[in-house]
């Protein structure tokens, strides 16, 4: 729209005539005259109506399009301080009219509804300043990630959703009619960044995940996205700690940097980074979590919630000023098929967990990258390596030693900004019961 | 790996010892000494071998990946002028053996081999420089775009591929068992990108779209990726025009200023872009096509793809310098129900194609922003609203004059690259008979 200000460059306008466009977010009516709430995308501006314009707005709802004409004054405040403006409106416009009032009251400082309310409501729901704030912040993540693999040389991938039936079986894949034969939704993109590593050594890539979860919690979605990476030629396990570190890091500037008013609006600080993520072992994890919280679950093969929140929140910010951490040294037997066993000990793989805003937010590590080593692994498993044959068909042809890592994006949305529901973290959420808007 | 030197590094080194790794690509025995070709994701290096290491090689295959330790000294060369670099093997290691000779020879200028088996074999043919460098393209496309959106501070969306089951019918959904319930993948982020347009006022993204296309052809894929942008508070169509202009440019550059290797590669050169894309109606198109071309299509609805190529390959170059054309005023019969209608003039829609590479890239245009309008709409194309309640909601309550665009990934890498199948532009294709890699 030609010569449009929005509502942030206002102050900038001061005694001078502009052309507003937004949402009618709050209107009273006095009679005589009346003040409108402007809503654009950079912010809510003060719009003095007259009688003719109130007129005008008769018999329409909020979240009606407006475009005003209208002159730039100074706002009479309580505060002598305080330097706001006012548009007082010349000339009013309606873009698109509102005639039944909106199913949910967003004109508040939060909105007060349950979250199958909010998220039945989505059109409405997500043009709140905090709702709204929250997918930014999502995507200044996305921003981050990939300026940092870019800088890398690394090469960006764009994964397939869809998949051949899965021979593995598995009650967790969604299943497609596909001209009369089934077909699946991927589980993970591990089969084509592997792939893709064996071209370009390094990979990265935003994928989608579809799980068949039965289960509706406030940690599960059917269909995420995750932040992808891998990496051949890599000495070892410590190499990709690194990268995964820089990345993390990289994210949260990234956040800082041009999201500040978002987190501000959700009253978000962001956890200690000190000058290195500690590593530690599961078995010292354990122990730390013994000594110095007094909760033995030494014998544990996993951290619990609670040892995960105590590790993240406590533990890595009072000893190495940092909200993260990496554990390693986890048991094959929690580890998928992939996973690289150490050649020094059977009972242990080079894998890593990083523990982050109170749970863990994203596992990696070596994978195997032999194809009889890989074979070997599979029967271990009780699986049949029949049933992997485009999988193994890398691993015959010749991929370097290798690993990397898959952090989600819903799930880390969720930990930094402290919401209680993934979904919240969600643009367009699926679940269980949720296939729309 | 530490201390690795990459193949296009070769040359700084000169007269040092270097740590090479890679792919074995190509190897010649000459008895009691041999030549290697090692490439890694920087180019193809030849490593001179002795005796010995020709004996680690016995019984591996090509695509083994290798760790070479040895010296960079001049290669003689038939030219004196040419500075060649090799590699003088000090020490082979075996990092991954491969036994069984690959299912496709990739060792030479060009890949020999048809369509199915490029694709069945992937894992091995995507290593193929001419077929790794389509996808650096690719992706240099998409950072190019995202490049200018980000820019123009528009809101990134990342778009759910799992919808609700189509009361709209139609074949050519793919649906999916969702706990025993229907779901459809999308084939549009239409709803995604309007709904979020109505927050966030400028957003764009990378969707997936899925169609169950009855047929195979050159020119389809089931499921593919779309640039989408979407606009608010748009004043006219031009506006729209503009943005994609500058978004093509912007990607095209990118694609000169970081594939220049690639394309020369693939020995593509850019079309020219003149000044400004020229903009003409469809009877103009027609017309031109009539007159300086001889054929006369003047009463067809649409352009032949004859014509669109003679369009974008003569007439386009010829009066304006420039590989591209934007054709205006289309019919409502031919876009979809939400294109915005002429007010001046029924018969007319406020739409737009770019024709660029010999055929249309893309479509965009205004959108219907008002509720009436857009059920009328509906009814006038016998579409029933009640199908369309999400949809509808938006218009309900408040969206702004707005208008968008969409540009197919893999088609417009298709074109850019001359390539005579979609399915090569896309890194792993589905189609109505393929589902793997």
């Amino acid at each position: 729209m030609k010569n449009r200000t929005l509502v942030k460059q206002l102050p900038e306008h001061l005694g001078q005539e502009v052309i507003l466009a937004g949402w009618l977010s709050n209107l009273r009516d006095m009679k005589n005259f009346g003040f409108a709430i402007l809503r654009d995308r950079t912010g809510l501006a003060q719009v003095v109506l007259e009688a003719v314009h109130l007129e005008q707005l008769k018999g329409l709802q909020l979240e009606t399009v407006i475009k005003v004409t209208g002159l730039v004054k100074e706002k009479k405040s309580k505060d002598p301080n305080a330097k706001e403006v006012e548009v007082q409106c010349l000339t009013l416009e309606i873009l698109s009219p509102v005639t039944e009032p909106v199913p949910v009251e967003i004109a508040k400082p939060d909105i007060d509804v349950n979250l199958d309310t909010l998220l039945d409501n989505r059109v409405v729901t997500l043009r709140h300043p905090k709702q709204r704030a929250i997918f930014r912040v999502q995507a200044a993540l996305v921003h981050g990630y990939r300026a940092y693999m870019e800088r890398q040389g690394f090469t960006e991938i764009f994964f397939p959703v869809l998949a051949g039936a899965s021979s593995e079986g598995g009650s967790e894949f969604f299943k497609v009619d596909y001209y009369g034969r089934e077909a699946t939704l991927t589980q993970s993109a591990q089969l084509y960044k592997q792939i893709t590593m064996g071209v370009y050594e390094g990979v990265y890539g935003l994928s989608y995940s579809f799980r068949a979860e039965k289960f509706a919690t406030s940690r599960h979605l059917t269909e995420f996205n995750q932040f992808e990476f891998e990496m051949g030629f890599v000495e070892d396990m410590e190499e990709l700690m690194e990268i995964e570190e820089a990345v993390i890091r990289e994210m949260l500037a990234t956040v800082e940097r041009d999201c500040a008013p978002e987190l501000q609006l959700l009253n978000v600080t962001l956890p200690p980074l000190g000058t290195h993520f500690p590593r530690i072992t599961l078995k010292e994890a354990l122990q730390a979590y013994k000594d110095e919280a007094g909760i033995d679950e030494i014998h544990e093969p996993d951290l619990s919630p609670a040892a995960e929140r105590w590790l993240s929140t406590v533990w890595a910010p009072k000893h190495h000023q940092c909200g993260f951490v990496f554990v390693t040294d986890w048991s094959p037997a929690k580890r998928p098929f992939y996973a690289k066993v150490d050649p020094n000990n059977p009972e242990n793989t080079l894998t890593f967990d990083v523990i982050g805003f109170g749970s863990e937010i994203t596992s990696g590590g070596m994978r195997i990258n032999r194809y009889d080593e890989q074979v070997a692994r599979l029967k271990e498993k009780g699986m049949n390596p029949d049933d992997f044959t485009d999988y193994l068909m890398m691993h015959k042809y010749g991929i370097p030693p290798e690993g990397g890592f898959a952090i989600g994006l819903q799930r880390l949305t969720q930990n930094i900004l402290g919401l209680s529901n993934v979904k919240e973290a969600t643009i367009f959420p699926r679940d269980v019961q949720r296939l729309r808007p």
